[in-house]
């Protein structure tokens, strides 16, 4: 209750009156039908950052939890850490739901057996998640020749955060809670740099390194075994627009990458274009056609003067 | 006070003494004349930290303060978060001005009601920065198809946490708060990947999409309805100097943009050049002179092989 | 030990069991082999953060320590701090060489003293360390016009934060412990966007401007008064292989830069080239090749429509 | 999610599956019955620490809220913290209202608005509980003479911290929440040592000195300007019970204490006795038998040797 | 790292290396043997603080541990939270084991295998030490006609928290860790009032109820289904001495209290007696001889004037 | 930011408007005249808590500091500690100076410099200070069988956290800050049970067993080598007035007690009187009147029925 780095407020004060007045017209100005006649709690980027740690030490119980679990605790450690986490998803859940774009008030009453349903089944994909994200470890022990051993992966890649993050964003999307998975998505894009919009499909087996600067859109499909570096773009080229002018959203816009390719720093990709399977696209490179199987795009060279 | 995961320190210990001696000689070495005959208390990251959350959670109180507000209590929740946050800020700005290239001792007591004044006067400019904060809104969901809601956008764009702290930023600077407004700069860039130099000035409805690795320098003009992608640079060609070799500080030397121009992902735009109103620049350019209204620049092709 | 915002389950439950089982069947398929008979206790990041918040408060005590130390009371900080912050250390040291490739259980009642020795060896570099910082608070000063003081450049440049941190790793991979140094390199690139391996060799007066996407790799080797800017890559070109195609770990494979070299934003240099002392690298600029001393390298124009 | 001061079990542990095992058994046979069809939430003493530190700060701001309030703070503080603290509050009768000896399963869905009710009648009557309040501290002030003010009397008397709680207390009692009420009564009793029932019946004007080891009973009825010290007791001299022996709860069993009566540190009344208004009770005074008004009462004299 | 609410000191400072030398010559002076050759590390009174909730939470997991928990995440809770709370109770037994008094430090090697077993020896004992205090919450129900639930019991009576820490201290004392043991006491006498020595031997069916001021000595004998209520005293008479005037320590000299005795509030019982089975002690009574079985001593009556 | 376990309240609210203006216009009536035309900030409780806990880490260090302190690093961190709990310490010594009962607005400019010189007052009396305190650990030793080193009567003994309190709050009240020091005597006392007035007199060598019940009045006068025990209370027998009926403040009216003297528990003292030094007074005796020197003092025996 105390705040003790205030320091008093000088005499006449700071018209504390005046401004909360001003700031409550504004707020009438601008959304001036947002309760619609019911009152939604927003989900809580500080829980979801909690539900992300817990889950992260669910699937990687030594690494992302407790370092000191051994062979008769890691089952309750594990267990636990579920019965803690999924119970703070469950409210998030019930939040989200209410913000769906086709919520209204009439069905408020249903969301609670709605949003258990939805915890449930994240739980339920949890094991195939961790087989997913194990590929991915093996793919940057593979990638990387400056690596030295499994737990410098876990710990200390970037590109490992992002992955873990996406493969659970990207699966509360498809169970219908989309403003979680962008929250998931930005709180690893603030750590990491690399932004995946939740929507994207990838397979496994997939690695990014160093990371910073990467955007990977919304109807990105990413095959098996495929490599990225830092500022890597996989973005859409333009944005189609209705008879009046307003955005299409959802329509697919971002590139197809096929299985097997690698994607050098740098380089941008844009538009429903396909990378075929196999090939190396260089560092810089802007690419906006489609190349095929095994294909291998470089970048004009510089000029020295 | 316990500190429970500190190891006992090996009998023969760290030396410490001798460290710390050491470590004061290499202080005496380089700063010589830091306290010019007064002791002066800097700044705090953190508390800047804690001032930014108070006022994003005063201008926009369901996103940014609490989920739970309803019409009898939003203006109390506004009020005490003002007052709670306008004395935390008060001390910041009595310590910056301290720091000010001009400042010297004599003019220590004065400082006071000079912070005091500094605040007031944010204080009051608070309902208009929340108005030019909500074209940015309007922006975000005009630009971005993959966003679904406002509250998305408020809830999971770095562009607008960006956005956020560059206008309050902004008005510290022009309130004669360099260093706090640098702290609040960097504070966001370590968020979001967005550097905005507080000293940019930028126009309505200002949207950054994705946003790592964007930088925009100190003396740059920006208009209305502006948008940028990741990796955007409105950087510096070169640095006047003086006669002696000295950078000339304060100069106009950052890109003039005027409104409703785009410029994509990873475009470097450099110098004192006007980008003229309505036009496109392409991802990845590179672009030194002025260009006129309506212009459209993209980058020559990769070669593939 | 109540956790308020956890909801109750639904009353039929997550099934954790089955949960909790299948994951146990797929950590037992994925590292069968993770314990080889003794359990080892990883290094903590949430501890090295604290650590490397001490050291650099050790190392400037009034901008990252606290702002009211006097004349009478900086010693007992000083020394305090690193009483606090060595014996963190010396655990995380003790945890990390159990994670050496080398290492075996035979040796494991020897790391203790040797935890020690490292320690006390990093305590003796400290000085030093703190003589090539102050060199590159220099550096930052004489290179950009945007700063106004060192209290600036100190608080807010996350150049300063990156090279902080890296000059700590790179000393403790010197000292034998690499995955303490990949983590605190990690620390750093999340908190700043830039990339440092810590095993690169860095001369004095170093400086990033705005940094965020900067990659520095292992092997690079940079000289004296370098300055680079957001987004340059010093990378590798290819990763050598053995017959059996494994990467061969630890090869010579990053860019050479000499003293008193300039390199711009979003320049990519990869291979082990040499840049010849004095040069020039322009923005966005793709380098493969070595270039002698005072080259002066830029980018091709766009095209502009 | 780290717990840095657990050091590694031995490697063969705890036993934990038997341990757990056997406790599982142990609470199986010892509440068989526990859940009769659904899961109860108890309500957090932690929780209702922090909504009695709420109330007192709304009650007196200043002093137990935030020392830095003026004019135009002040109502903020105290509307939002209002706010605040009663959304918790509600959360915990809700839960408290499910522990009630009358509750079943049949009336879960009425919870929630007689949940709001209660908490709506405790904030209308919070204005009247402060003037009663106001009412003990003046009786302090002219009760003790080494009192020097009243912030002094406001900070420093366990007394004040009891009766503040004990009023609280009360009203939740009188509202149908016993168990909050006992919860919150045991708060002040380990803060203070002074065990007063939140049933017993308290006049304005209520003042104890130095306290430890006061006991009030639960049907005590103790009128204005009622003065005690510490170590007295105002309790039952048997308990009723049934023809079975089971102690009959509830019946009226302690004393009536009438207004103005003082009673000296260490003095034992017990039953369902009367002390006359104006009565002084010497200090470790035995007393179970009515005396009238204005009645002195002094303990045998101890005997010398 | 920061601490917001420290003033700056005034320019001449607190004379500190003056004092820091005074005190380091006190302490000097006053305990010139201390280290006898080793550092031995202290228990920390606020991890065995961590400890006793932990262990508490184990034993009544949904009143102590936390409310939410459901049939399938019961036994998780209660694994991990002994996994979490022995690990820490491991380090403070070997902590603990070098202040025995015949601890020197050629047994230093063998305290890890000591403390491990030390703690093994506990958690075995943990599902029997529950039984007991399962007897003593019954004993409470029917002993306090205000109690209206086990829950009410479990949540607020300072009676079941002394019982609770003495059950588990006088374990801890027995396996021989008797600083431990007094630690735990000191913190239930703190929060409670009621002071135990761990080694007071009590048998099932114990109840205290109000508490404050109860003592109970080191050599008491209490047996089964006993009552006390607050301020009672069983202590000793005088002490033994050796020839020297040096007090005996361990010698019996408190009293045994039989099956089936109340003592009410105040009495003091001091000296090697023995109170017989079903007596009952009057209030404030004054006890120093043994009294047969169904006994009932009353105090002389006061005066009235 | 947020606040997790508050529930939305119900649509209709809690009234908030009106509660806030009824507890408005309580404050109004009942204290017209807080200002006094300046704002004055009360001392925190909590900050003290902290300040207590620095002091007597200052004093002790490895008990009450940090167990790990070896001979090269304890000096750090006693003048580290000094440092960071003086600058607190002056802090709330500005405050409290405000409130003293002679203070008025025309002396607020000289509270900074009469602040520190309190600060720098007690610092130099600390050696002192913990001189005595150890004739009072040394006391504890000797008149304890249950004793079993030092560290136990340092870290268990709630006498000893009493006195470690009662030496500093005495010292600050001399200096003349009142109000810090009750603060101080009621920290203690909440968390001991012993309630002494911080003006009270107290020899070297004072040892209270168990304690929890005693107080010591504000003119009492302690020898040396006192011993008490529980309950015992050294209280005034009546209060002088003035001819209005107002109580005069600081009169004497509490025992001496003189050098050598045992007081049993349960023992009460009534005003001005004197106790001969080397006297013993009995459990629950009731002494109004002086005792010549090696008295005897007993109480009646309790009658048995």
């Amino acid at each position: 209750m105390t705040h003790p780095d205030t320091d008093l407020p000088p005499h006449n004060g700071w018209h504390l009156p005046h401004v909360v007045r001003a700031l409550r017209e504004s707020r009438e100005v601008t959304h001036r039908v947002r309760h619609q006649g019911r009152l939604r709690e927003l989900p809580s980027r500080e829980v979801l950052t909690h539900i992300m740690q817990g889950l992260s030490a669910a699937l990687f119980p030594t690494h992302y939890g407790r370092p000191d679990l051994n062979d008769e605790s890691i089952d309750f450690f594990v267990g636990h850490t579920l019965h803690d986490t999924l119970g703070m998803l469950n409210d998030q859940v019930r939040r989200a739901l209410m913000f769906n774009a086709t919520a209204d008030a009439s069905e408020d009453a249903d969301l609670a057996p709605r949003a258990a349903a939805t915890v449930r089944a994240l739980a339920e994909q949890l094991p195939d998640i961790r087989g997913a994200l194990f590929s991915d470890l093996q793919a940057a022990w593979q990638g990387d020749p400056a690596a030295t051993g499994m737990s410098e992966i876990l710990l200390c890649y970037p590109g490992i955060t992002a992955i873990v993050h996406h493969r659970i964003a990207h699966a509360l999307l498809r169970l219908g809670t989309p403003l979680l998975a962008r929250l998931i998505a930005d709180i690893a894009h603030a750590r990491t740099g690399i932004d995946i919009h939740p929507g994207a499909q990838i397979g496994r087996g997939f690695f990014i390194d160093h990371g910073t600067g990467v955007v990977i859109g919304e109807t990105c499909v990413i095959g098996e075994n495929v490599r990225l570096y830092q500022a890597v773009t996989l973005g859409a080229k333009r944005f189609p627009a209705d008879e009046n002018g307003h955005l299409l959203k959802g329509q697919p816009r971002h590139p197809i990458v096929e299985d097997d390719v690698v994607i050098y720093a740098g380089a941008t990709v844009l538009g429903r274009i396909t990378i075929g399977r196999g090939s190396t696209i260089g560092g810089n490179v802007w690419l906006t056609q489609s190349v095929p199987q095994h294909s291998n795009v470089s970048q004009a060279l510089s000029r020295q003067s």
